[in-house]
């Protein structure tokens, strides 16, 4: 295999394994084991196994955190939407969802990662900020929006995962983009 | 010592441990240590160390999750106040907070502690709740406003402490509260 294929498919595998079993279980014995090469080819390609989740991050951010709000014809409509499509996604690829609280909760304790999250967050707002402007003036007040959103967003995201309390979680996001569009 | 004082310093051992470093470096060993007993001791009173987080848990939220709302003459200033208090916690007791999330973390992977966490989350909406009655007069309405803002401020303190925006994540809350009781 290319040598950057290797890397992806190492980092592919270490979103994998997070989602599926948490940061505890995660090693760097089993992360060889699942990409199918030895240790010595994941220390040919990582210093340490303390910096695959700073790049596997970065992997799952670049393949979910542009968040494009849904073409509707008004505000509310499309936070809901973008809230039912998040939930689905949590419902249909948990592991996947797990992946992003475990590695936030790694951010926690690495400053490293913390640096990471913190501007794939800002890019994230900044793509859902646009696409809020198409309702609202201001750009300040559409980055703020955008804000509220994405925190709502997590902390629905975590206790429906945390919690597992799916109904009420689908009915509060409603009640929340009733209320930030009101 | 009597038994159930071993049984409560084990418990705030954990917890404090589990703030400090995350789950990854929480072990029986280590947490033996931290309460200065053998692990002899410690399996004595757990027959397993994964059983410690879930009364870890308990303990915290008994400590924590009953959450008072601020009495004041209108529903935003509460509001305002539950946040700001909320995030100067986060800010003196960051291990405290910390400890939260890990075991919330724990929660995605384990049915147990699932179940704790959503019954004491239960109870913590419940009691903010009945804060909010004093505003709002359906009780269904004020259930679903004290879902919405643990929700909201659960991932508000997530970023906080994950990604440490401090100053974006109080303005933003300002401005949920806002949103919120207009």
């Amino acid at each position: 295999m290319p040598e950057h294929k290797t890397r992806t498919k190492i980092l592919q595998c270490a979103i994998q394994l997070l989602g599926e079993n948490g940061a505890e279980q995660f090693s760097a014995s089993k992360l060889a084991a699942a990409a199918g090469i030895s240790k010595a080819t994941l220390f040919h390609h990582f210093r340490s196994i303390d910096d695959v989740p700073i790049e596997a991050f970065e992997v799952w951010s670049n393949d979910v955190l542009d968040i494009d709000l849904p073409a509707t014809g008004d505000l509310y409509k499309a936070l809901v939407k973008l809230g039912n499509h998040t939930f689905d996604v949590v419902d249909q690829q948990r592991d996947f969802l797990r992946a992003y609280f475990v590695l936030l909760n790694k951010a926690m304790f690495d400053e490293r990662l913390r640096f990471k999250v913190a501007s794939s967050s800002d890019r994230a707002i900044e793509t859902l900020a646009s696409g809020i402007r198409r309702f609202v003036e201001s750009k300040r007040a559409a980055n703020d929006l955008a804000r509220t959103v994405l925190m709502q967003l997590d902390g629905a995201s975590l206790h429906l995962l945390a919690l597992g309390n799916e109904q009420e979680v689908r009915r509060t996001w409603k009640l929340f983009c009733r209320k930030l569009t009101k």
